[in-house]
């Protein structure tokens, strides 16, 4: 085991990144990852504080959670922490009426938003919504604006399904930024501020928690860089040269969410 | 007239682009932009050499010089710059085998090129091909590769069709840059190799030569720093605020070709 199992004795919470980490994503909903089902149910049965930070915009909050309900996973809706909420809060927040670019199951999430006469645009993982149209349709709303203002759910680069990599809304999110000249306001990983939030619920200051996932920038560096410790588990999007990246390097590298909670149970000091 | 009329006296040469400056593009193949089919009359007319520099890549220079033919604009094929031809010369120098990402009515340029086992990615103006699904697959062929190379043909942000704007070819090759951290090899404006190749087959040194479009960062600075002059017109995609923008300072503003066209050839010196 390397160094930063030393850090692992103050450790009084863990931030889980879900899919890559709990389950890779695919036809049907996709299928958990060795390992993590009972690895959840180990944290949850310790005294650490748990909790669980996702850029996931494919789904509400419910329904995703009911998801991982079916594939096992022993998790509530509270303890989950995704963009969409989030975003419905800042745009109640501004008095700002979106055009959605998002994926037609997390619609739902915002019922309640005004989305008459468009003053911003909101994007998250929109996947084969991303056509061709749908991107005029939101470049249109934001070029027409004085000033354009564009939400983007994550900043993410791609995620891996069952059947291969697929481009995430970060790509998306370039594109429209150079559309427009424009840049955007991210809501969820790695902006510092969504990961306060999970803080703020758990009661805990940085250094006391452990984020653990597969993204090297968004999960371990956006940690990182509020100051939490940040595992990287070679599961999901990992790649072997994650490993030697020019400015993100992880705290630890784990082979799987199993590994990292055997360890952190093993030399955190209770 | 503004002051760029001086500079108009050694002028031997005009480049003009196409879409934006000759016609609006749209349902049906577009439509003439008013006074542009005698304005490129009174240019052949002249001494003045000309030649059309153009980012389009939804058709083969053939078919594109006979849609505007059908338009009223006597241009020949030997006089038209577009970048797929300008790409194939590249990818037949380089060994390399393309994955296109393109309209389908381009595809026939790259007859003669091998595309099996593909070791770059081609993009152009794909429009509706730019779907979520042929946006992976391009991504895919790119992540694999051990030195992931994109070309694009152009880095447009948007153009004008008759039913309004819509997204140019650079938003998805900025999304594509994005997703694998790679930087495109441009090929088209406002790429200086590429206004080279025009100002060659002229036989005209950059300062001898106007370069008139719509778009003022391709169009006009592309060639001012080629050291050609470059003019704006307030056609196609221009829009008030080009005239205040903060790098790029057009030679002159003029309403449209048939303006400026006037002008030329009132203060040349023959």
């Amino acid at each position: 085991m390397s160094a930063w199992t030393e850090s692992v004795r103050s450790v009084k919470g863990v931030i889980l990144d879900m899919c890559g980490v709990l389950y890779d994503s695919g036809e049907g909903g996709g299928v958990p990852i060795e390992g993590s089902v009972e690895a959840v149910k180990r944290l949850k049965a310790s005294d650490l504080q748990l909790r669980f930070c996702t850029n996931e915009t494919q789904a509400t909050r419910e329904k995703f959670v009911a998801k991982l309900c079916r594939m096992g996973f022993e998790i509530n809706v509270s303890e989950v922490f995704p963009p969409a909420p989030a975003v419905v809060s800042v745009l109640k927040q501004r008095n700002l009426r979106p055009h959605l670019l998002v994926h037609d199951d997390v619609v739902p999430e915002f019922d309640g938003v005004d989305k008459s006469n468009p003053n911003c645009v909101v994007i998250g993982d929109a996947a084969d919504n991303f056509s061709y149209e749908n991107m005029n349709a939101a470049f249109r709303v934001l070029i027409g604006l004085e000033k354009p203002v564009l939400f983007s759910m994550g900043r993410g680069r791609y995620y891996k399904e069952t059947d291969g990599l697929k481009l995430d809304v970060g790509v998306y999110m370039k594109a429209l930024e150079y559309a427009c000249d424009v840049e955007a306001e991210v809501v969820g990983k790695p902006a510092p501020m969504f990961f306060q939030t999970v803080l703020n619920d758990m009661g805990l200051q940085p250094h006391e928690v452990f984020m653990i996932g597969d993204d090297l920038v968004n999960d371990v560096g956006g940690a990182q860089q509020c100051g939490m410790k940040g595992l990287q588990v070679r599961t999901g999007k990992y790649r072997p040269s994650d490993e030697r990246h020019p400015t993100v390097t992880a705290d630890g590298y784990v082979d799987n969410l199993a590994a990292a909670v055997d360890a952190i149970l093993k030399h955190r000091c209770p």
